[in-house]
């Protein structure tokens, strides 16, 4: 605990000399007696200062969380520090969507009275933003080529230095990977159940296809034709997770991410997440999806906005954003092998059983 | 003013004992000693009739507005009223959006319990949801081949008579149009103002142009023919605006649903909204888009929840609902005409000038 | 896991034809040519309607996790349930609070209306909300005397004695009191930490004692003799915590709930919420509070509403139901001992060592 | 509309150099082995910062609203503008509400672990959020002893001075009040509605009479009489509202803000809202209203917080800072004249007619 150093002052503390100064709209300093300052440029440079402000924040706790899983070994302690700051990402993301609602009230006719000005800055040049897309794990070159450009072309010299550096080091994904590969879930001689719990998927599958087939659905013969593609689709995916080599061609193929024992353990996880141990990491990797869907969202919302505010125009990036952020809104999750585990879970009452050693490892060392 | 007719009682004026005993989870009633009541249906099934009571509110007041709008002439005084009541059904879908981070505290192995015994039910059944999309203006026969099946394929027969002939009768978007075409904004013959109103746009694309190729976007050859083939594109349709049979060949293709006119004359009311007695139809426009963006979001994000919750297995109503929603997240816009015009939105401060006898009639009688 | 026992349709699923056949406006019952129907009637019902949908859904889950405490003893395995329940509570609050912004869309003058006709049925009258509030652990005796008249005098006389044995069967405050008293935190005899605790917190007083007196504050005479004097009563509280005779005068009072015992194992829980096995409980207590503190919010927005719209007038339910609103908003909290605790919080970093032994029972038996 | 005046960047564009670079941990400065950083104290900056930026746009917005009505006479075209600025504050209200769930993500664990390193700075200290309560219109000389002591006695010397300059200057309440002494509602010769708006009113309060009395509403006789007195107290100061020494006198006791003229004025645009030109006056008033409670809320919902960080330990600024809170929500609403309006609204079936010519002035020149 730190003791009192002396007076402080708020103004001072937050610096805000220095931040309240920090917003010089150019229609302002080109203004003239036909070209007044735009009034709303003022809210164009807080939205975006603000979303700067924190994107700080979001790597302060990325790059706290990164740091812990360097550790060799996690002791169990740390993982609710790991899903309070995860959690608090969670919460920012879903505020700064908000952000969105207040910009809207700024119109499209307001935003052109200064958006030449701005050419060719865009909001695609954040480099905290890919600072934070790189440490949750995509890399430039998962990138499709568009989207490449859009990733590093537009940036200065020293940025772009900095972001490739950055790839360089450990993403949350590859710790998160190592740490999934070093949970013995799947190791243990004694432990078969992988062969029943495949049984059950199997069967599972099964009565999908008988209800595809009778009538109940009433589809059209092509509609079910689409649905049993389907089906077999997700059957031999599902087969590949137990296949090491099938598993292997599809990382090369830039299907999957993780390793098949990464992805297994992982599975373990949302499986058995009610046992006590589990708990706290099942958390974990729900806020890692958590994260990555919310950006999805975000770009997605930004699609929107930038189609209300330019229609077809061309961005003050000299693109058209709208159409990019659509694309990659369907794209760049860094945990996407996460989201695909759904398709394999099962209720839990048709869980196979754990044996009783397993169990007792994974609970509390009993008090009462 | 309505005077009190004797004591009311909570519970009876709310029909509680009705409402409160519509509540029956299947896997209740199928319940036995190995199978026990999945407790998380019943918030399944409150989400959803949650929704139906909403639904029933946003037709309480769409039909409130189609009905005013089908009188032979508005009085300026119903505007006000008319978007109160869509402003309310806008917050009404910003609300019930909220629904999906509820559903999803029920995990996707707490649906899997009792998932099996609502096949083939589905969401996409809603005949109120379907009402709303129909009175709003979106027609069958304007759907994609896969969306039709779902549209009309899975409802009772008297629900689809039901949907059919409210197709007949004019929908928002009818009567939205008739209304533009009455307005006189573009009929005055001292009014060529749309002439000066193209020069500025050509001159705007003209500079667009010169943005992408003058090197400061740093483009590759590539990115640069897209950017100007995208520009080309935006050049003919602006043209097609003025050209009474390219445009009606473009509603041919379903490519436009307003006709020119119509569509003109909302350009107008988008372009000189200051106006005074532009303010209350350019809200009533906007709302419209708001509202027809909310349920594109709602689709969108009910995709993303389909995924989280089955992966690619088939959903209740015996289809990926996962891929049927992002489909349909894309298109199904009543209004995109409207959404379509902010491509040729213009910033206030190069707007022609309105004649001063057009200027006058649309303010008010003076008072001081 | 249940098995299809036949097509199932979304709209008998959900007993459409009850739920949608419940809404009849009375100013629709009592319409003539001068006293048309008002079109805002339905909102109000379907907003009240939603609410006590919800308020089903709330009881669903807390008579589970009630159900859950009366157990013997409970496996670390259902925490994790408990709290997925708890949180979903917290959710459902938080959504129905912007129910209040869908209301505000209705006038007050809209309101107006058709107020006359529903005297004198009151929201007070929800005996949902009551058996909410009873479950939490609100006990009629405790409740003022114009609250106890609000909260008994209105109901129908089976809902009353409805209420009345509820409140005779345990509530979940006094469920986990029970609990709390069992779990076995500050029974063991070697472990004497709650010594340095006191030391750390007289301490830690002693401090702010310093910073009032201290002129950095530049408090006037009296502001400083206030906060003495509040510090004073910090102390004095917090030594009856450790005092069991003050502790239970505190209780007959009214001043406090829980017992002593009770009180110190939460207080523990708070403490050393980082050990693995306290992990759960105390996500337990923390959205314990939040449920407490949503309730008391949505009171108090409450009260803001019924001013907006009525002003001083009186209610539907023949009182002045703002001034009764803003008086609940500020007591009724089941577990305001929780709330009180955290003054006696301390920081990590000077928090007692908890002896190994201890430590280790906290932890998980070890896997690797 | 602005040209190209030259290539811009992200980073420049946004100073991110200096705003990045604002943030300074006092944890971090004075660390140590034993004291390391205090990962959230970050958190606890930027949310600050934040708060300030959005202070800024709010003050940047409320500036251009005071400025505009400070103006001899405006035309109704600024109306729209007016309106859009004050919808854009009140979005930004509800948005930093959100804050404060953000905050909550730090423990009070976790804040205590720096708190000490902070006396005595305080979010009291914003010399931005007092910018805008006077702005607003809430004087220093109206508050509370405890509550004028924080309002000035914590700030620098040039602070305080900044502010008592601002004080002398129109509030936002001073200008609408002349604007709204200025509409000629309430001036007409021909005009006497007044005098039937004043019996409709007393016969409503006559049938609130009634309901008290009558035994539908099972009230106790103390419950019955308190009723009566609240409603005495309706009534008398409904009459004030009509005499002018009356009315001054509860200016001069502080009950009342605003003069009669304009009272009576504000209490006609809210009842005849419908007609065309007064739409948008209505929505600005409704709009300050807006303003106000979300400021009232926003410091009930930080007494709350305050509460649960430090129970009755005392804040940073050295004095407890929910109990100054709590208090702070209860009162300083600048308009609140126009709160208490809303008991004088009556429903529009009963209002008065308005004369022909009145009512032809309040629309628009006829078009069609």
């Amino acid at each position: 605990m730190h003791q009192n150093q002396g007076p402080v002052y708020y103004g001072d503390y937050l610096k805000l000399d220095q931040l309240l100064n920090s917003q010089e709209p150019l229609s302002r300093k080109f203004s003239s007696s036909e070209n007044p300052e735009a009034h709303d440029e003022m809210l164009f440079i807080i939205v975006h200062q603000s979303y700067e402000l924190w994107f700080k924040q979001i790597l302060h706790d990325l790059r706290s969380v990164a740091e812990t899983f360097s550790l060799p070994s996690l002791p169990e302690q740390v993982f609710g520090q790991i899903n309070v700051r995860l959690n608090r990402i969670t919460k920012i993301q879903n505020m700064i969507l908000g952000y969105l609602e207040i910009l809207e009230t700024m119109t499209p006719m307001d935003f052109l009275e200064f958006r030449n000005l701005l050419i060719p800055a865009s909001g695609f040049q954040s480099t905290q933003f890919r600072e934070i897309e790189i440490l949750m794990g995509l890399k430039t070159h998962d990138r499709q080529s568009i989207d490449k450009e859009f990733f590093l072309g537009r940036l200065s010299a020293a940025d772009k230095e900095k972001l490739i550096s950055l790839e360089k080091t450990p993403s949350l994904l590859d710790q998160v990977q190592k740490w999934l590969e070093r949970t013995p879930f799947t190791n243990q001689s004694t432990f078969n159940f992988w062969k029943e719990y495949q049984k059950t998927i199997h069967h599972m599958l099964e009565q999908d296809k008988e209800t595809i087939m009778s009538n109940v659905a009433k589809l059209t013969p092509e509609h079910q034709q689409l649905q049993l593609d389907n089906l077999k689709m997700t059957e031999t995916t599902f087969d590949s997770l137990f296949n090491e080599n099938l598993h292997m061609n599809l990382v090369h193929e830039g299907k999957r991410k993780l390793s098949q024992k990464a992805i297994l353990n992982a599975l373990f996880i949302l499986l058995y997440r009610d046992e006590p141990m589990l708990s706290q990491p099942h958390r974990m990797l729900s806020l890692l999806m958590d994260i990555d869907e919310n950006f999805t969202t975000w770009r997605y919302r930004h699609a929107l906005l930038a189609k209300r505010m330019l229609g077809t125009k061309i961005g003050t990036g000299g693109s058209s954003g709208h159409q990019y952020l659509k694309k990659a809104a369907d794209n760049n999750q860094a945990f996407m092998d996460l989201f695909n585990l759904s398709t394999y879970l099962i209720p839990r009452s048709i869980l196979p059983k754990l044996p009783e050693d397993i169990k007792k490892q994974l609970n509390f060392n009993q008090l009462n």
